[in-house]
């Protein structure tokens, strides 16, 4: 059914408790037509706070963009053509229309320097950033905090701050529509010293979300990886009730043990 | 934020749950842009099989409806104007559309009786229709049973069976996009016999979601009213999970007791 409202909302609490809390073996999808046009709309700056501005800008125009997507620094020098004349540029918004109106709408809200690219281009370049980035270094640790969307613009410098504190090169994109920002830390991973540096960095990352109102994880989840991040997140009250669902559904702690855990090992 | 998977989901869980396990003491509402166009089209038939037929038709269309809305037999006949001439028609289907194109689509699909009425006359006539049912023998016992969408036109049928099996005058409306339908029975409250049929045929329509594989309630909830009437519908072990998760957040009872209860008083 496509509405129920008899009980608990079971199924959202199942979603995104990555295993802890029971195991889905079977689920119904639900299909909705593709959308008529898929249109790149794509604004080039040359700072964060006029590239910030832009995609606020771009919120508040009216239109519902499908994507609001931004790419800062590092991540555009070192990527591929078709955006190699953006080479100088700092940072990139690239937001999606659906139809000619939405289009035009954008165009005007990214303002001087918008674009409108061939869609299959354009994302087929978007998707291979986190390919670029990781090969400059040989490898990369991205995290995926997420900030309310007023700031937005202190997560992304706050980013290249905790990199340059740690001496490591820092860059990040993202979904910004939704204040998602991947901050991406560059390391040599035969380099023992720099790695642990970008650890350290993480830490601060997640530091920084929690201080700017925001949370550790906007879509890649807790796993093993952020264990304990949540103490500092949540109160304690928050820490007991997700430990008391999760004591619920799970008495004997069978379901993937330890992922998802609001305290430290 | 807009988005926050460290945890687990239990904002939805809250949603729904009618006070039983917390209180909301604050929320952001986050509001989007009203759609640019908002075009009813109707389409009105002799028979429910034809009505259900053209939901399909709709729903299968390409078009994703804004609203799928539906109406049936006696409300429809007491129904006052601009739908008078509909007075002969046993089912009527309204489905909104958020374009010129997605209208043409839409009459297409509801076929040779389309039409489309000036929005506000339409929509100012369906917000009227429970009150209209209300009027005519005084009371009403109106519920939202939800169907899959495929099993729609028994709900709707077996809903006028059982009204006369109780010897009641039945109808029903609602939202058919959503397999979610008000089936209605029509009764005087000063006639306690008729009260009290009114009452049992409730409880057959509840029997007849569940044996539909649906559920006793698409959007209104369990409320003190349907307490009980899910131990037919669920699984011992998921009425278990449902009052683990009460216990967990709410070990004392103390929030909205007896509400959403799975079991009878």
């Amino acid at each position: 059914v496509r509405k129920d409202v008899a009980g608990y909302d079971i199924k959202s609490l199942l979603i995104g408790s990555e295993g802890t809390l029971g195991i889905i073996t079977a689920a119904w999808l639900r299909l909705t037509p593709a959308p008529a046009a898929q249109i790149p709309v794509v604004g080039i700056y040359e700072s964060i706070d006029r590239g910030v501005e832009a995609i606020e800008a771009a919120l508040a125009s009216g239109v519902v963009p499908a994507a609001v997507e931004y790419l800062q620094g590092s991540c555009i020098r070192h990527a591929p053509p078709p955006f190699s004349e953006a080479a100088g540029a700092e940072f990139i918004v690239i937001c999606e229309a659906e139809s000619a109106a939405e289009r035009d709408a954008l165009v005007e809200a990214l303002g001087e320097s918008a674009l409108v690219p061939a869609a299959d281009a354009l994302w087929r370049w978007r998707g291979g950033v986190s390919l670029v980035v990781r090969a400059v270094k040989g490898e990369k640790l991205a995290e995926d905090i997420v900030v309310p969307l007023d700031r937005l613009g202190e997560a992304i410098t706050g980013t290249l701050e905790i990199g340059e504190r740690h001496g490591i090169e820092a860059t990040s994109w993202g979904h910004a529509g939704d204040g998602n920002i991947h901050s991406t830390f560059l390391y040599d991973p035969r380099d023992g010293d720099e790695t642990a540096r970008a650890e350290l960095a993480a830490l601060d990352l997640f530091a920084l979300a929690r201080e700017l109102g925001g949370s550790v994880s906007g879509e890649h989840g807790l796993g093993l990886l952020k264990r304990g991040q949540l103490l500092g997140q949540w109160s304690d009250a928050a820490v007991g009730a997700h430990e008391a669902i999760k004591h619920a559904l799970d008495p004997k702690g069978l379901f993937n043990p330890g992922t998802k855990d609001p305290r430290p090992e």
